[in-house]
């Protein structure tokens, strides 16, 4: 199992500050954007008197309410079709169990959120990688790429839409192809859409929308970004095809329920005014106008305009991008300040890739996201290791 | 994956109640008993924000609080040897995949908590059962047959402290035996303490008490059964060993962090008075007294009297327990009630065992527990596979 690429770095965050320096977090997914009032005086007024097990599927009263949520996003399941789980990494976990014996492969488009990588280690699953690239805004790569990496091991593809790393957001025309391939080679398409409700110009396009493909297709969601609600943890798994539904039963009834606190939570969340989100994303939207802006401003620096998320990978005029968080870290201040990146060589299977790449998280307010900017820039002209 | 032995019923006992049928449930560890008041209030008193993520190990703040809970019960941890968890199922999850490579072997007596065997088949652990027997009340195996069944593949040893299902004790000299063993072979010893406040004569003896075996011992607990809190899915994963938990944070960190409300809600039980536990022991051994007495007065019914927990093992005059069981919700009825017991044979890895076993958890009030009982008397005089 190997270690965090991210959490590597927090002892140097942790040194820095107690040198009394301030530091930017862009390295973590973790927004400052309140969670609303009424979800947590949903929690706050519970009149339970023995806080028991829930059904091990989730209350039914709460998958309910999310059957309503995900009808008004147009994707139509029932009750029976959800699975709740203690969040997202769980619903992934349970899927690799379920759909995957050991040694079998999944494809994964790299960069990629790294704790695929340490779910697929968990249970004996091999992460194939393929590449997309910061060139084409790290689009889906070409279905020929794509198909030369299936083998008769290959069980199926995970994407994440929008995307965590780079925020970007999966077109109907990709997904349609994605359509044709899983068809034809009999893969699972699951399909990551935690940060569903952040997509700034396009219209999100689910792969629960994909036609007659019911058996084929898996949902893992979670409410932690939707709702800024990442404590909670509580997330879904999501499917219409009856045997996988089975199987993941099994292993949620032998970890007994999800958490019960963050059912009423999420019940609350489901019943929020459909406006809830216009709110949140123009701040997103707002504050990834800043970033793209300050950060192609950088001399030597490249980044794309990610259409979705809360994410932007750039590539930075450096050595290496591990090196350069670190010293960050250790070796530099702007003010008595300084950022905390993450580097993209963690989301990256292929070994050497990504080396100058970074990803930053625009989790903070517009003048943090200015003054992290600042020290960025500043850094990258003194920089010893800089190209 | 095996189905869960209990759940299997569920849908019987459903068509049962249809009928108007009132079913009391002996067959889950559902207590009855009230969440404290204080607990349920730090949730309801929070003033969180936003809701973020907690620290992967769990917040400083409750390791604190758990440190000074496992001071008062003589286990002296530090807040470096906690890493809190979603239940205590996660817990042994972790464990399972840091601690052995597939195909490694787990030595657990058996009849155990039908769980342990879904996270072996998850991690692709093989259990190795030793027979315990109603004969000598679910006492340890001698250490003799237990090391008859150590391969060069066995990692460890799990024992459940109180034990679910039997509810027996484990003495200081069967610990003190098997530490013996552990040395011995260089095995870890796994020692799940979830319902360690409910001993009922003799002193809990932990595995922690065992001294200079810091690097084999492993404690898995839940305040699920402690504080009748089984909804907020808290466990904990604690051991001085440090190669061990540097390798259970890199799962800890994959997952992100177990529930925050939960967390609250575990600060706060780690703080009550500790005359708490003197209330719900004294209900839980009047019921136990209770059920005992009733059981050893039906004819042909044979049950030892448990030290702990809160389940109690009885054998039948019957063929079959998964038929009986059936039977109970199905066919049979007294005054318009029935009782729902678990099949003992999903408690046995061993096939064939425990056939005429049914478990028994007394999380019903005493009026309930003789209703239950009356139930049962009726039904053994006429239930068509009576041996």
């Amino acid at each position: 199992m190997p270690p965090s690429p991210i959490r590597k770095l927090v002892p140097f965050a942790e040194a820095a500050k107690k040198k009394g320096t301030i530091v930017y977090h862009l390295n973590i997914g973790q927004p400052d954007i309140e969670t609303p009032k009424a979800v947590m005086e949903a929690v706050r007024d519970n009149h339970i008197r023995v806080l028991e097990y829930s059904h091990s599927a989730g209350n039914e009263s709460y998958r309910k309410k999310l059957v309503e949520y995900y009808n008004r996003v147009g994707i139509h399941v029932n009750t029976d079709q959800i699975i709740v789980t203690t969040g997202a990494s769980e619903a992934i976990l349970f899927g690799f169990l379920a759909c995957f014996d050991p040694e079998d492969e999944i494809i994964i488009p790299e960069p990629f959120y790294a704790n695929y990588h340490a779910f697929a280690v968990s249970t004996g699953v091999k992460v194939v990688p393929v590449n997309s690239s910061i060139d084409t805004g790290f689009a889906l790569p070409s279905i020929v790429e794509i198909e030369k990496m299936i083998t008769p091991r290959t069980k199926a593809i995970l994407i994440c839409n929008p995307n965590n790393p780079t925020g970007y957001v999966y077109t109907e025309k990709e997904m349609l192809e994605l359509r044709e391939l899983i068809i034809r080679h009999n893969l699972y398409l699951f399909s990551d859409e935690a940060y569903r409700e952040f997509c700034y110009e396009a219209k999100h396009f689910s792969a629960m929308y994909l036609k007659d493909v019911d058996n084929h297709v898996i949902l893992i969601d979670s409410i932690s970004k939707r709702y800024s609600a990442c404590g909670a943890r509580l997330g879904a798994f999501i499917t219409k095809n009856k045997t996988v539904l089975d199987a993941i039963m099994k292993f949620a009834q032998a970890r007994l329920s999800p958490p019960s606190f963050a059912q009423l939570a999420g019940e609350a969340a489901a019943d929020l005014p459909e406006d809830y989100f216009n709110t949140t994303k123009t701040e997103y939207k707002k504050r990834r106008d800043l970033i793209v802006k300050r950060l192609n401003n950088i001399k030597g620096v490249v980044c794309a305009n990610p259409g979705g998320a809360f994410y932007v990978i750039a590539k930075l005029p450096i050595d290496d991008c591990e090196e350069f968080c670190k010293w960050l870290l250790k070796d530099f201040s702007h003010n008595n300040q300084t950022v905390m990146l993450a580097p993209a060589t963690g989301f990256y299977e292929t070994k050497g890739l990504g080396k100058q790449e970074v990803r930053l998280a625009y989790v903070l307010n517009c003048d943090h996201i200015n003054a992290a900017m600042d020290c960025l820039e500043k850094a990258l002209e003194v920089y010893p290791g800089k190209r």
